[in-house]
């Protein structure tokens, strides 16, 4: 007559970028027993602050902390370990396998709290040098479900990043800062007086979105030269607002993604690591790229990274 | 025993862009005779006060004004032309003659004024839509020296118009965003934390901004992905400030050049329609692309296009 067992908390695992803060209490197996999401990311803290905040959140999450073992089981990743960040996490060069940021990871030890910060991948070549942190821990959770994933990854976002995968390890990756590119060019640009406050309706068939994948994927080199013609087209053709955001939208991921699939390997697939709306956007534009897609849940990828960082720190009982 | 006769002040010239407003007392052979410069460029005026702004700088000019023929006879170009401008001159569009924009400028009679408007050219191609303000005022004036002037015209700027013209007639032109792509990203981006309040040297001889010439003009098609190589490289091998946003202009310039002179014609020269820092700039940037330039002066070309038009508008005494 005994209900099914709720699973015992575990671990807290942290996923604190620029912009965003999330907390996940886990079982040893994954379950997620409780969650807290914050705008509380690095840029809007001092050094000396992301202690006082996480405590905070453990707080504010009530009984279910006093019973997880001590001191606290924290595994983190993102920004929290950059150099601005709670503790550096160095960066670990490519190419390398994924699970060096396990076996890299940094360590904070302060009252009641074992943390262990992730770190982020470097490539460290002079002419095309690149930083990732966050994504990293996205890959590790992937891995786990395709533990010889072998290809090109597309991971969106505000600096989204493509990384060739190989085994288990990451030989390369590359940064392209579109999303950012869009935010800017949308709200400061000359562009803006064509687009005013107008959001993009994020629907991958929209006749504007298509047509301005199409115009970037024929040619990814010009992306320069077409964006202004989101304001011309305003002009001339009185385009409206929203189309005229949908458009900006289609040309910047049509250039990222044209650029991207430039070379590729014959039939292979892109593995898409997003949620939501970039997930729908992305797969349109690779798919109109000719090529297909499988998508992996970005949300479920961090967190399976950061429990399966979690279970080599701190294994279950046999 | 007479003095050489100065020359008769015979029309005012004016170039009235977004930014900025400048004035120019030409006699009938285009002497400069006075000339005002101002800051008061479309962006920081209402439709109904260009009048008023114009006014003052005559008056600030004055007894030269009054030695000016009546109704003063003024030539514009530039966004006082447009639809949020002083009075709209409908675009011409391309391909076109450059001397329809004598012909089909716009007259505005008010008390004791006789101005005249030139127009813009548009390219009304639905994929590719485009429009200028200013510009054809430069290449009409590039025309009067060199009548039959065939070929690439690079003129750089915060809207950099690329045209190719044939014999006088403007068969195309693209905008690139270059200027403003610069200040975006190096104020606004997370590339500013890289080149904090650095401005760049605009010395086309800094290994940065060669650096960044060679990166982009290799491969101009994957620029969105080689900026936030700025921000890495600051974080991995500590490139400075200064060196940062020398990278990003040799990047951005590099890739807009790079892009223009895919599919050039043999060995074409590229008339360079630029002053100062810009001239030397691409200058460099041309040659690395491997292209030689024939470089115009910008300032010198809109007053000798506005002097062609006023003396084909209120022709000298023969």
């Amino acid at each position: 007559m005994t209900a099914p067992a709720n699973p015992a908390p575990a671990y807290l695992a942290v996923d604190w970028g620029t912009s965003s803060l999330r907390v996940w209490v886990l079982s040893h197996a994954g379950d997620v027993l409780a969650e807290r999401r914050s705008a509380e990311g690095m840029d809007t803290l001092h050094q000396d602050g992301f202690e006082a905040v996480l405590r905070r959140h453990l707080a504010a999450l009530g009984p279910i902390v006093e019973a997880l073992p001590r001191p606290l089981p924290i595994v983190l990743c993102g920004m929290v370990g950059a150099r601005q960040g709670w503790r550096e996490a160095p960066y670990v060069d490519v190419p390398t396998r994924l699970d060096a940021v396990v076996d890299r990871a940094t360590v904070v030890s302060v009252e009641g709290i074992d943390a262990r910060i992730l770190p982020g991948l470097a490539r460290r070549n002079p002419e095309r040098p690149d930083v990732m942190r966050g994504e990293e821990t996205q890959l590790l959770g992937l891995l786990l479900d395709h533990p010889d994933a072998t290809g090109l990854v597309a991971m969106p976002g505000t600096h989204a990043k493509w990384v060739r995968l190989r085994g288990g390890t990451v030989t390369g990756f590359t940064t392209a800062m579109t999303g950012e590119l869009f935010a800017l060019l949308s709200r400061h640009s000359i562009l803006r007086h064509s687009i005013g406050d107008a959001e993009p309706t994020s629907d991958p068939d929209s006749p504007a979105f298509r047509e301005g994948l199409t115009r970037a994927l024929a040619d990814p080199g010009m992306i320069g030269a077409k964006l202004f013609a989101v304001r011309a087209g305003g002009l001339l053709f009185g385009t409206g607002p929203e189309a005229s955001a949908d458009l900006l939208s289609g040309l910047l991921i049509g250039a990222e993604v044209g650029a991207a699939l430039i070379g590729l390997d014959g039939n292979e697939p892109v593995i898409l690591v997003a949620t939501g709306k970039l997930a729908r956007l992305y797969s349109a534009a690779v798919e109109a790229g000719g090529r297909t897609v499988r998508l992996v849940d970005a949300d479920v990828a961090v967190r399976k990274g950061l429990l399966h960082a979690a279970r080599r720190f701190w294994p279950p009982p046999a």
